[in-house]
C-alpha cells in the first residue's frame, strides 16, 4: 500500500479530504437540494428514446460546441428570464461546477483573485484552489440576515480588485437573494468578470437576474438543471453572458467536453420543462413551511428563496444532525457552527424532518 | 458586439483559437481516428434500457465515486491487459482529456513542470496550459521512426526534472509504440509522475504497458472508450494506477462529474466489449493496407500500431489535405511540416481514401 503523502502531490493538497455530502441511503435525503420529484414518465420515455437515437452513431465524437443544446437553453432561459437570448449567448458543460472552472480557467488563474461573500457555496473557494486562484473573503453577517450591501460590497471590491467576483443569488446555503443594486453597483465598480450564481433561481420570490446581461459584457448568469429540473443525475450546468465570454470558454474547455448523450438527455429534460417545474410550486410551499414551523418552535430561522431553509443555533450542531440521521432524515452541515441546513422536499419528507427533530429536542433537551 | 480583447481574459489565452479539427460533414470522415464501426443494435438496446431505468431517479446527485463503472473497467482491464486490477485502481472521468486535467491538477500546476515527446498528441501541451503548468519538449526524430530512445528519454528527465513526464503508446499523431524499456527507465529516473496514454492501445500489435504498474505508484496508464470501443460521442476516459493515486484525484476532481446517463452507457458499452473489439481486428487490416498501399505509391509512411497513419512527405500538406476534401475524404493536418494523418476506416472508406489521393496526385502533378 502507497501512501497519498508518498506520491508527489502538490503541496496544498497534502492533508485534505475530497468534497462532498455523505451519500447515505437513508429514508429522507434532505442534504444536497435534489428537487424531491423525479422525472416524468413522458420525460422518461422522451429521454429513453433521444438517447436511443443518439446511440446508433456514439462511435463518432458529439457536437464539440452542442449548439443545439445551447439553442434549447437559451429559448428556456428567454420564456422564463426576462430577457431574450440566443445560443451564442449561453454555453453548457458537465454541472455548473465544470462551467465555474472554466471560468476560472479563462479569466481567474495564478496571479489573479477572485471575491466571494461568504458563508457562500463551497465550491466557489475550492474551484478556486483548483486553478490556483487566490480567493478572498468578504463577510456576510447573521445581524442582516445574511445579506449583502452595497456599498459594502463595492469597499470589498475596493480592497481586494478581484479579477473574478462571485455573487450568488439565491445564496447557498443562506437561501439570501441578491439585491440587484450589488450586481449594478459591484459590476460598475470592478474592471473584472462578475458572476452571479443563479443555481437556484427558479425557486425565489424575486425574478431572475438575467435582465441585467444586456449592456453587461463582463457579467455571467450561471445555471444549472440539478435542482428546480430534477437533473441532478445528468449533469448540465450552462450560463448565460455576452458571446465573447462564450468564446472565452471555448479557449479552454476540454475538446467534446459534453457527450451525446448528456446533449441529448438535457435537450429531452427541456421539452418536458413546464411539466417538471410544475413540481417547484409544491417545494416553495413546503420550504415557506419549513420556515414558519420552525420560528413557531423558536428556531433562528434565515429567510430563504432557495429550496433549502439554514436553521439554528445549535450550541452543537453535529449533535443535532446525527440526531436527525439516526431518526432516518439527512440534512446537511454546511461549515457553520450552530447552523444547519435542510432542503425542502416532499410534504411527507417536510412531515418526516420536523417530527424527527421534535423528537431529537425532546429526547435530548436540545436548545436553542 | 464585444470583441473577446476586450475582456479580462488571461494574458497567455489572447490571439488563441480553439482546439479542434474541424467538424466537416463529409461522406468519408478519417480525421478524429474514430471507431467506423457504430455499435450494435444489440448495445443500442442494452444502452437504452439501462439509461431508461436510471433516468427514473436523474432527480438524484450519482454516485460521486461511480463505483460500478470503475469495477467494470477494471474487469476489462484485468481480462485484456495482464495484470489483475481493482475498482480501487481505476478512475473514471468525461474523455481522457478531462483524466489528463485532473492528473495535472494534483501532481502538475504552477511552479510545476510536464515534459513531452513532441510530435505527440496536441491536449498533453494544451492541458498543461490550461492547468498553469510549464511543458517542455524533448523531439521525436522522423530519421528514428519517431521513436523514443530509452537513454535520450533518461537525459531529457535530467536535464528538466519535470514533475509530469508524458509518454504515449502507441504514440498519436505518429502511430509508434513505446519500447517498455524507455517507461521503465524513465520511471527509475524520475521522482515526478509518469503518465503512459494508451488511448490507442487496442490496435496495437504490442501487449499493453499495464503491465509495468505493480510497483510502481507513480505510474499511470490512461486509457479511453473514444477509439476501439467505438464510444467517442460517449465521452468516457479512465486511467489504471495505484489506489494512492486515485486518492490524489479525488482532492481535485469536480464533485459528481460522471453524470448517470455517462456512468450508465459506458457500463451498457462494456458488457459488449467482446462484440464491439472485433471490429478491431477490421481497422487494423485496413491500417496496415494503408500502410502498404501508401508505400507502394512511393510515399513515406510511418510505422503504425494505431488505427491512424501519418504519411507524407509534402511540399505543401494543406494542399494535399484540400485536394482529399474536394474528393470528399477528410483527413487531419496535424501540424506537422510536411505530413497528413489518416485514421483507418471501413475497407471502403480506406478504398475512397486512396482513391482520392491517386486522383489529387495525378491532377496536380503532386509527388512527395
Amino acid at each position: 500500500m502507497t501512501a497519498l503523502e508518498e506520491l508527489p502531490l502538490r503541496a496544498e493538497l497534502r492533508g485534505k479530504a475530497p468534497y462532498g455530502a455523505p451519500q447515505l441511503d437513508v429514508p429522507v435525503r434532505l442534504n444536497t437540494n435534489e428537487n424531491p420529484y423525479p422525472p416524468s414518465a413522458a420525460l422518461v420515455a422522451d429521454l429513453a428514446a433521444s438517447v436511443s437515437a443518439a446511440a446508433s452513431s456514439l462511435n463518432r465524437y458529439p457536437d464539440r460546441e452542442a449548439l443545439a443544446l445551447r439553442g434549447d437553453l437559451a429559448a428556456y432561459l428567454s420564456r422564463s428570464g426576462g430577457v431574450q437570448l440566443s445560443a451564442e449567448q449561453v454555453w453548457a458543460a458537465n454541472g455548473s461546477n465544470e462551467v465555474l472552472q472554466q471560468i476560472l480557467q479563462a479569466f481567474g488563474g495564478p496571479g489573479r483573485t477572485a471575491l466571494g461573500f461568504e458563508p457562500t457555496y463551497s465550491m466557489h473557494s475550492l474551484i478556486a484552489e483548483g486553478t490556483s486562484t487566490s480567493y478572498v473573503v468578504a463577510r456576510r453577517e447573521v445581524e442582516s440576515g445574511f445579506r449583502i450591501d452595497p456599498a459594502a460590497a463595492v469597499e470589498a471590491v475596493a480592497e481586494h480588485a478581484p479579477d473574478v467576483v462571485f455573487l450568488c443569488s439565491p445564496n447557498n446555503p443562506t437561501g439570501t437573494a441578491l439585491d440587484p443594486d450589488v450586481v449594478e453597483e459591484v459590476y460598475a465598480a470592478t474592471a473584472g468578470m462578475v458572476v452571479v450564481d443563479e443555481a437556484y433561481a427558479e425557486f425565489s420570490h424575486a425574478p431572475s437576474l438575467l435582465r441585467l446581461l444586456p449592456g453587461r459584457p463582463r457579467l455571467i448568469v450561471t445555471r444549472t438543471m440539478s435542482k428546480a429540473f430534477a437533473f441532478a443525475g445528468g449533469r448540465l450546468g450552462y450560463l448565460a453572458a455576452d458571446p465573447a465570454v462564450v468564446d472565452a470558454l471555448r479557449l479552454v474547455r476540454l475538446p467534446y467536453h459534453l457527450s451525446v448523450v448528456s446533449q441529448e438527455a438535457a435537450r429531452a429534460a427541456l421539452r418536458h420543462a413546464d411539466d417538471t417545474l410544475a413540481s417547484v410550486d409544491l417545494v416553495k410551499a413546503q420550504r415557506d413551511r419549513i420556515v414558519t414551523e420552525l420560528r413557531a418552535r423558536g428556531y433562528d430561522v434565515v429567510d430563504s428563496d432557495a429550496n433549502f431553509v439554514l436553521f439554528g443555533r445549535f450550541a452543537e450542531q453535529a449533535r443535532v444532525w446525527r440526531a436527525l440521521l439516526e431518526r432516518g432524515v439527512l440534512v446537511r452541515e454546511v461549515g457553520l457552527s450552530g447552523w444547519l441546513r435542510v432542503t425542502a422536499g416532499t410534504e411527507d419528507e417536510t412531515s418526516a424532518f420536523l417530527d424527527a427533530l421534535d423528537a431529537a429536542r425532546d429526547e435530548a433537551g436540545e436548545t436553542q
